[in-house]
């Protein structure tokens, strides 16, 4: 056998999740399903493989490198997503008529990317998406930042802030200076404004479209702009004066913030700030476009995004899909979360330890597990009569933060040795799950 | 455009999960999860692709032709894993010097096969895992028992019976037959009973296995034991008596429902049932196997799956790890669900749904959702003012249960219109979110 033996190993660029990092992911999972749902956000999936020609061309050139891409058993050319927009555009194409329109839709699931590991990115990863098609109207953008208020919130990662902008007014104020045909280009440098500083998206601009020093000083000037969402808006509307798609643009965008301000309370509004610089590279996006960072840990960048859409599913079909949606990046989220030291060590989704103590006593040890199940508590007992100091060095390891401790002596005089593990005392407790509970309950809120 | 347009199109065998489809499996897949966590098996998760030789050789002949395979940007062999066994073997043998004994693990994720679609097979699906590793003890045994116990009565898919067998019953029988060396072909043969009836079965014996007549009477003669899990016993110590290992098994068997009698109400200990015709085809089993079947739909087959083997990860490490496991079936739990009307058709994750009637109030619409989200409550606002009977067909579509609906003259009385779209009827309640809610939750309740 031993000659045989074929070493353990995952592929580069893959990961095996341990419980240790895989209950938080679990949990932020959780709490975005129950957000979305909250909205009436429905779920869906689609298939991991594709026809290679409904994944090809339809991100970036590096996605198409990047492309894990083989014939099937058939001869078929298929490759694995690489996002969710893809498949959710062939997906709507192909499902649209039964689905009726407006169509709401949240997908979480694995995507995989060639990378270039040495960038320190993974080839396979979750994204977390949701989308509302099939609507143009302004309530459908409200909402979105309303969902991603609601889902920070939810994820107990401290304050933060949701930048907004309209792609209109980046439009309206490059076709004032003449720049339309450069929008793209434009936009792409002007995102890399945090990442690289405003000399080198000048260069860039100069570089990729021609700009003047004049321009790009008109430009840049957007993100100095200071103020409350009041003084941008003001702003912003001399900035596009004359220009009608700048001008309707920044009519957006004080309608979504008039909307936001009576549906929220002033401290949730207050995370929602105009930050005119924000372009998204993404050239699909032409309307409101949204970023949003943690007050703590603003350098780690966004950690979700996302924007209105004219079409989402032009490539597909000839129905015509304008939408809103946004994506919350989980893996960007859990780095935050562990640097901010927001994620316990912890290796067991249960909070209480039963050791296997008296070894004629396994009924009643799984009978009390089971009671306390029932009042809603994750409860695990040791499989095997070991010494009770290695059990409690497990439960210790594990990060479990009660054992309940009976042998011959309790179970005769109906008690229960409740022991938290952080402080390491012991109260003696009625062999009762109710009175467990309850002991339980208080070491747990402490 | 039109003419580059893409035809959209899943690959055969494949299939895109729409909302009313998705809702039920994403129920069934929660509360699969919290009832592993309840009994502290933490989630794991392993990469979708793996190095073929990790997967290659260890499922049957079937699965290998199956494999989706490659070469990847690096040259390297690849596959698409197939189960999330033979990837839990190569995650404990790579991981468990840091997780520690006994480890349990629960992995819910999606395999790929590429299966004969004749058969009525998806290519890709998700498979429902929970193992305990590092442990022999019988408590571990029981404890999957009663883990499969409450998983079923949570999913609500009404009774069930959950069959145990050990396999040394049978290895024990065969050994006092002289049929050892052929023990994994005569498991094989008799695990068909169900499918192929006793004739058949009694051929493929005498035709794999070279069994006389006599042979065959006594192996099969197991199918026709009945009785209480006590008189079963008894008759299975006959069976075996002056074999130590089919005593052994029937000592076990004991044991662990002895066990299961202390841990469980009557009702919950009715449900398992010594079945000593049970063999589970898979070589690698070695104690404990178990089998769970709906009363009302036995004929679909088994919906939950294990058992308990001698060593998880012998081809990836000399580290011993017995363990025992098993299997929650998706997919044919939802047809089950299907057949048996359980599934309601329903196209929204929230119960209530706003019209947006007044155009001049979206404000108010959302900041009164966003109030009995608090309260608990799933609800969507309509995202354009069209006209209110629109509004509710789509309601009625999609399946909501409670419509809200407020014009100005509703605002002005701070009234608000409570619509049950089941019944239609309607009824006034005050514009309050905690009076709301409370009429809300008595028409849910209905």
């Amino acid at each position: 056998m031993a000659a045989d033996r074929i070493q353990p190993r995952t592929l580069k660029g893959f990961r095996d999740y341990l419980p240790e990092a895989m209950l938080p992911r679990e949990r932020i999972v959780e709490t975005a399903r129950r957000v979305f749902r909250s909205y009436g956000f429905s779920p869906i999936d689609t298939p991991a493989l594709e026809y290679l020609e409904i994944l090809l061309g339809k991100g970036s050139e590096e996605t198409d490198k990047q492309l894990y891409r083989f014939k099937d058993h058939g001869g078929r050319e298929v490759g694995l997503r690489f996002d969710l927009t893809v498949p959710f555009a062939r997906f709507a194409a192909q499902n649209i008529g039964q689905l009726g329109t407006p169509f709401k839709r949240y997908h979480i699931a694995t995507v995989w990317r060639g990378e270039n590991t040495q960038r320190g990115r993974y080839r396979e990863f979750m994204q977390c998406d949701f989308d509302t098609i099939g609507t143009t109207g302004v309530a459908a953008d409200v909402e979105t930042l309303l969902v991603v208020g609601d889902l920070l919130v939810a994820l107990e990662v401290g304050e933060f802030t949701i930048h907004v902008n309209h792609r209109g007014i980046l439009v309206g104020l490059l076709e004032k200076l003449g720049l339309a045909e450069n929008s793209a280009e434009v936009l792409r440098a002007l995102d890399k404004l945090n990442k690289i500083g405003p000399d080198a998206v000048a260069e860039e601009l100069s570089r990729v479209a021609g700009t003047s020093a004049a321009d790009n000083q008109q430009l840049l000037a957007l993100s100095t702009l200071r103020g409350t969402n009041d003084q941008m808006l003001a702003e912003l509307d001399k900035l596009v004066t004359g220009n009608e798609t700048g001008a309707a643009g920044v009519a957006r965008l004080r309608e979504i913030l008039a909307a936001a301000a009576a549906a929220l309370s002033p401290a949730a509004l207050d995370r929602i700030r105009i930050e005119p610089s924000i372009a998204r590279g993404l050239d699909y996006y032409t309307g409101l476009v949204l970023e949003t960072t943690l007050n703590d840990l603003p350098e780690i960048g966004s950690v979700c995004s996302g924007g209105r859409y004219d079409n989402l599913a032009e490539l597909y079909t000839k129905e015509h899909l304008p939408g809103i949606g946004a994506s919350l990046g989980l893996d960007r989220l859990l780095s935050a979360m562990e640097e901010l030291k927001l994620i316990a060590p912890v290796r067991t989704p249960a909070d209480v330890f039963i050791p296997f103590f008296d070894a004629s006593r396994l009924g009643d040890y799984l009978r009390l597990a089971a009671e306390l199940r029932s009042a809603g508590l994750g409860v695990e007992v040791y499989p095997e009569p070991k010494k009770l100091g290695k059990q409690l060095q497990y439960a210790d390891k594990r990060g479990f933060r009660v054992a309940l401790v009976a042998g011959e002596q309790e179970f005769a005089a109906s008690e229960c040795q409740v022991k938290d593990l952080a402080s390491s005392k012991s109260t003696t407790v009625a062999l009762d799950a109710a009175a467990l509970a309850a002991e339980i309950g208080r070491i747990l809120a402490t």
